[in-house]
């Protein structure tokens, strides 16, 4: 925890905090804070800053906070992810926060078993602690937006310009004869210091090809990150850190 | 499972194969294969190949391969890794040879538990078969070399030399005023066609003063994946598609 993330209501007037629960036992038991100590604080979805431990008690630590006056940008990649299986998505979240995304839309696509989007891991109760562990990990403040499509086709022709309607568009799939694939470099290449990119990874298996060219007619490029054949998350995470870097800073 | 791996014990002069097993069993109820079927194998450190299914019964699924005359390039890039809890080293072991690791060298850190050496994901026989799930993943055939190395300044000065006589090294860590840190590619440039890369992360928290300035004293240059601290496995595997995407295609 490299950061405390605070909910917007919990911050009163004042910016003095009274945190209970794991993140005070984490400032008493392995930050091991006395009053008059300085930590970094965050509010999700608003500032940083700096909190200043005013009392530490068995089950509450107390803080005064001071906040930027800027917020952080939101992360520039978006995420459309063919929802993987409940175990391997369990543990996506936090690494999708910690990387940076924006926006994270899970879909559907003919090898995704419907079942899972009846899973337990998709209830934002679930998801919206591990999303904040990946930010307090990573310290930013800005929480992932996700959205579910049950249908993929819909999602591709009604959805996806609404909720992204910047952004270079890139697909991940394995190199065949017939879709060799562009480095990610290359499909990212000349986008401007302030653009923003949608990134596209298929389940285990791929995309069928109606997908692939359903996506690629809405302006997705079709990229490779090599011949080996990544599982889902290691290709999300080996994805997300290619167009972070790929992407000019500002 | 994307290949077959066949231990070199396995394979007969007619090479001709029986298989017993989860790999009998994935290949009748996930792959459904009949005789006559051809499926992807290799031989472990050897030859990728073909097999063709000439018997499948409830226990066991034989085949008779063919093998190619070249056995696959190790993977450029080795891994020093300063060891991280077990259940984190526990889940990392198939994304690395996934993502394509020549060596693994475990070591020691200051902020490295010294528990977390005895660990029974240590043990060979817990971590061989998920590193062969992970090249079944990707279609390798080479096993990472794992070395443990319990004192790291002995590591660093006796054994490193040794193990890895070669290659541009580089080492993550977050970038600091002290140590702003060079990007991935801007620490690989220039790097020769079959040249390989040793990269080293540290732990959570990062290395000590002393332990990056051994390193540094030992070739490594310090780079940065921006301002985002990550956790160690996806650190790990970020680093290793940067790097894999940074070196030149021979």
């Amino acid at each position: 925890m490299n950061l405390i993330l605070l909910e917007p209501g919990e911050v009163g007037p004042d910016a003095a905090i009274s945190l209970p629960g794991t993140r005070a036992s984490h400032l008493r038991t392995v930050l091991k804070v006395v009053p008059g100590d300085v930590v970094r604080v965050g509010i999700i979805d608003g500032p940083m800053g700096r909190g200043t431990v005013t009392a530490v008690a068995t089950d509450r630590v107390e803080l005064r906070c001071d906040f930027d006056a800027v917020v952080p940008e939101r992360p520039r990649v978006d995420l459309v992810l063919a929802l993987p299986r409940p175990k391997v998505m369990r543990r996506l979240w936090a690494p999708l926060a910690a990387l940076g995304v924006g926006r994270v839309m899970l879909t559907s696509a003919e090898r995704v078993e419907r079942d899972y989007f009846g899973a337990h891991v998709l209830d934002e109760n679930v998801y919206r602690p591990l999303l904040v562990d990946g930010l307090q990990q990573a310290k930013d403040t800005r929480l992932p937006v996700v959205s579910i499509h049950r249908r993929f086709k819909v999602f591709v022709e009604d959805d996806l310009d609404r909720l992204c309607p910047d952004g270079r568009r890139i697909v991940a799939h394995p190199s065949t004869p017939g879709h060799a694939g562009r480095s990610v470099a290359g499909a990212l290449a000349g986008i401007g210091t302030h653009a923003s990119a949608v990134v596209a990874v298929g389940p285990e298996g791929g995309w069928n090809g109606f997908e692939l060219a359903l996506l690629e007619a809405h302006g997705f490029t079709t990229v490779s990150m090599g011949p080996r054949s990544l599982a889902t998350a290691t290709a999300c995470i080996a994805l997300l850190a290619l167009v972070h870097d790929a992407l000019p800073q500002g």
